[in-house]
């Protein structure tokens, strides 16, 4: 079985360790030797180069399929526009930079062009935007067989040096998360049973919590003022998104890092509704806090002497201390009450 | 039926038009108002906008899917890599800036992954790449249900206010294009009736003229070069790179520019392996020549006293004047000796 992080991995070494095999031959124009300013290539949340004096410049790009990343049927154009530029701007966010501009490419199949589809996509893409100050620049429009696909593109800039990478945490730093957890994939869980939003919204309280989740799921909002504060500030040391779950991540962010970590279960920041809807479906919320994807909130770590100069809460949201950075050879943990156990990415895993 | 260019039109009025609509609520981060940095928008070849002291940026974005753009039977994934990296350097090219980097996306089913086939196409990106010292600095790659899709991304910059809009052409300006015209359509054609590389190459002359034609459609060769000379040089008043063949494309431009313009069928640079390997097939070299795409020629228009400035080859690649620009009365036109017929995108029409 071939390995995603394999292929991405051997393709940072070819690129970074590529060497310039451009030939002269007739050429009447320089060709540049490959430039030498990339500070972080293929394989962190975005890629970050040196451009401007005083100014780092980082880039993402998230290619969405259908049927693998969204159902048409479920998705409402609308917010799979926003879907689409929060998931970049959230890695944006968790190399602690300011996103700036936007391109978004979309391939859709003639049925769907036929219809108000894209425009709406792009109302959710435009709304978001505008919410950050982001432009929409650019992008492709195009014809496709069958399934739509949507190429996200969002570059940012941060003061030179000041980016976030996952491989930046030492032992003895704190380890945070923004907002709350397991509330997307609680979402996910739910469509898949076959809720969805309420046409009107009927003001009881269980149509209201549960239109809360499917959002988590349907409408992430990218933590992009918590990405600026901790860039800026030079309070995070390691910074990932939560795209795949805390287990999952924090591994990779403790791999990058070349760090262990322990965090307390007693200490995430468990969506509440979650906690009260998934009770009655049989769905475990710590389960889906741990190993469930797409929160899109931030997972960083600070050191010690930082973490009083945290705000508490940036655009309305807060944070909340999970545990902290160890050694490397202590492995990544989790304690429920007296017991520990290893945090296995997308699994966990009783001694 | 929806057309895609009232799409874009549509687009990008409504992004350029677009009012800071951002809400502060409690944010605690300001929000930056939507820069009015943006030179160029949605609509050109490639977006422009002003981001360093005396440089802009530029900015294009081109989407490839399976069955539409390519077909995986009979592109090689190699060439397929070159080519979509190909077709934006085109476009930077077309604004007369250098490109400097590059995001390849791509997005592929399971039985495609499990082979060798995307490193394949990232050699051939990265060839190409590295021949113009373009930096590949991320991407993604995912999972599909059943096409190959590629976004390619390309940033390049030129000196401020140097960029060569579609719009800037003038009446008495000289019309030229580099390189020849219809060895890309011929070879589609070819490859349509079950034309195929040389396995080896047996030195005859009629195979070596048959790939010749078949690589002018499988690995277009972007005129980068001819692109950075334009624009720094200021030479060019107005730039289109021939996507689509030159009766759209100079359509677009005149339209662009609100102008006309008369060509001279005799003048223009016809692939002679084209007009040798297509009189035998009965097909029409000048039909190929004049409506046939993908070439990535660069059409382009130059103040007549600007003229003797242009060099005669840049990385090999001659030029050849093929009219001039008219008023916008006069229509796109065409002369066949001393016939004058009209130039319609993608045909032509007799009086």
């Amino acid at each position: 079985m071939k390995d995603e992080s394999d292929f991405i991995n051997a393709l940072r070494r070819r690129v970074n360790g590529e060497t310039w095999t451009g030939q002269q031959g007739d050429v009447e124009i320089p060709r540049r030797p490959v430039t030498t300013s990339l500070v972080a290539g293929i394989g962190d949340d975005a890629a970050v180069f040196r451009s401007n004096a005083g100014k780092d410049t980082v880039i993402t790009a998230d290619l969405l399929v259908e049927d693998i990343d969204f159902r048409r049927t479920t998705t409402p154009p609308y917010l799979l526009g926003h879907k689409a530029l929060a998931v970049s701007l959230s890695d944006i966010a968790a190399m602690g930079a300011r996103p700036l501009w936007s391109i978004i490419s979309i391939g859709v199949p003639e049925e769907v062009w036929q219809t108000d589809f894209v425009e709406r996509l792009y109302d959710g893409v435009l709304d978001l935007a505008n919410r950050y100050g982001v432009q929409l620049i650019g992008g492709d429009t195009s014809r496709t067989p069958e399934s739509i696909v949507i190429d996200s593109i969002v570059s940012g800039e941060c003061s030179t040096g000041t980016s976030v990478m996952r491989s930046g945490a030492a032992p003895g730093d704190q380890i945070f998360v923004t907002g709350s957890l397991g509330g997307a994939a609680a979402g996910l869980r739910l469509i898949e049973r076959g809720a969805h939003l309420a046409e009107q919204n009927l003001g009881d309280d269980d149509s209201q919590k549960l239109d809360h989740i499917l959002l988590r799921q349907l409408r992430p909002d990218p933590r992009v003022g918590w990405g600026i504060v901790l860039g800026e500030e030079h309070l995070a040391t390691s910074m990932i998104d939560l795209s795949d779950g805390i287990s999952s991540d924090l591994n990779r962010l403790c791999s990058a890092s070349g760090v262990g970590a322990m965090i307390d279960s007693s200490l995430l920041p468990i969506d509440e509704r979650v906690t009260e809807l998934c009770g009655r479906r049989a769905l475990d919320p710590l389960q889906l806090a741990l190993h469930g994807g797409e929160d899109f909130e931030l997972l960083f770590t600070v050191k010690p002497d930082d973490a009083s100069r945290l705000p508490r809460r940036v655009d309305g949201v807060g944070i909340k201390s999970i545990g902290q950075i160890t050694a490397a050879f202590e492995g990544v943990k989790i304690s429920e009450g007296s017991r520990i156990w290893e945090l296995k990415s997308g699994g966990w895993k009783h001694f």
